[in-house]
């Protein structure tokens, strides 16, 4: 069979893709690597800035939009693209994953981002013994206790909130003097009467031998080097394009992004981008949903020029 | 006071704008000629592609915006803006209302957009006795009754299956022999057995004297034209920009649209555009929330800079 559209991914992106692609009666499958593979949105505690949804859980956000997807009939397969080829002079993009290959005219990129890491030594190796990229996921572990966040932007600052409604001590480790996260979060955060800001500040380390014991941090004005006594650390400094299949198909940007408009058309005809791998100014839930909408009314014009 | 932004226009799009300048902690101000005046949301019947909420209907998703906007302390003034200009070389925008004058940093347009008339005789003298641009506001009255819908896009086809429960037959008058609206719509209107499609057709007058009697069509093929024996008219042929307020200020496409992309930047620097207004490939909802979120972005880059 060859469909219409494929979908490579199942975050608010590609969901918003298979709900527009269900209604514009598409012949669509959409293949996800894990359920609702997405990740960022099914991992974040609270959302509060899509529309009509306020103080939302993200988890049931991310629930939501795979229900209305599969309410409009959408089909899902639960397998991880490996690559992805052109045939009959790039009129059949075709899909090889870990067992079937399936083919289609057109093919939709929304394969979303991951979490950066602060490559230190210590990190890889008490990933999941102290080291945690997702608050929401393991915050409670840490009840109690002192833990550390680091980075500066609205994720880092949502962590560190969540965190210190039940930790002993938060501290937020940012290797700048000011936060890049929204207003209204920084001030919440500065009401915490158990947080500490540690500004100009570094992680160099984070020892331990079967748990995170400490972490070492170095103040990036005067190079001195401290020692917090801390038994988790939270790594918010941002995520980067999950890319990797596409970097011999198509051009990226510096960052591993699919450069495309809002219109999601990349340099492939017949191949689109939506979601927080392409280029864009604000990476939010609404604004991969967006990119799902917009993208489908692409794949008709191109279906339409067949 | 001089507001960090100004949004103009209640819609989506104003409303999205609105929750994330209050999150981003921006003193912001939104009017709004009628309330929740983007009207076009309120005025749907069901909205079945915001993805969250599927089969919602369109008043109660425009009072979930509303409501999100108002939890997190938007400020609204209910008056129409007449006119801008800018003071101290750029840098402040005043707004005049009928009342009032406002002055701000940055200026949000988000006035969305208005029906399309037919420009037919009857048309105008009609509307509201028997013509209506709102199938889910007025189909009610036509209860058993026999109703013409003119339009071939998504609107059109949605009231005529909206009117098609209610009303005796439902005659969908299209100036085309094929329709623009999705294909999913297109299937349930063609199963409906109380609706007549007349293709290559168009309207040339709305004949009655205090109410609509009748409405004189011609087929554009064969140039015959017919008398078709209806009590109302549902007029869905599109929509304008409600962009009369700035066509001295800023440069505007053919359609009425402010120049801008995604992230809303027009020619006037900290001034933006968001909603169905602005030149973009699909209008919908969500990409009308999308340009909220993005457009309080640039308005805070702007900011930077001042």
């Amino acid at each position: 069979m060859i469909y219409d559209v494929i979908i490579v991914g199942s975050g608010p992106a590609g969901l918003a893709a298979a709900i527009y692609a269900q209604r514009a009666r598409l012949s669509a499958l959409v293949l996800e690597k894990e359920y609702m593979s997405g990740g960022q949105v099914v991992n974040t505690y609270e959302v509060d800035n899509y529309p009509g949804l306020p103080g939302i859980g993200g988890f049931e956000l991310g629930m939501k939009f795979r229900e209305h997807a599969e309410k409009l009939g959408a089909q899902f397969v639960n397998i991880e693209v490996r690559h992805i080829a052109l045939e009959d002079e790039g009129r059949i993009k075709v899909v090889y994953t870990d067992g079937e290959e399936y083919r289609a005219r057109t093919l939709i990129l929304a394969m979303g981002a991951s979490y950066r890491h602060l490559g230190v030594p210590g990190e890889k190796e008490l990933t999941g013994m102290g080291v945690s990229y997702c608050a929401t996921c393991d915050g409670a572990f840490f009840k109690g206790r002192k833990v550390a966040v680091v980075g500066g932007g609205d994720v880092a600052v949502e962590d560190a909130l969540f965190l210190a409604r039940g930790c002993e001590r938060v501290y937020l480790i940012h290797r700048r003097d000011e936060l890049r996260a929204a207003g209204i979060l920084q001030e919440q955060l500065k009401k915490c009467e158990n947080v500490e800001f540690l500004w100009d500040t570094e992680v160099v380390s984070i020892p331990g031998e079967d748990h995170v014991e400490c972490v070492k941090i170095r103040n990036k004005k005067d190079g001195t080097e401290r020692v917090l006594d801390i038994d988790g650390v939270f790594i918010a400094v941002g995520t980067i394009p999950n890319t990797g299949i596409v970097t011999k198909l198509l051009h990226l940007d510096d960052n591993g992004c699919i450069v495309a408009s809002e219109d999601g058309v990349t340099e492939i005809p017949g191949i689109f981008a939506a979601g927080d791998l392409r280029t864009k100014q604000l990476r939010q839930i609404v604004t991969a949903v967006a990119d799902g909408a917009n993208v489908i009314t692409s794949v008709q014009t191109y279906l339409n020029t067949l």
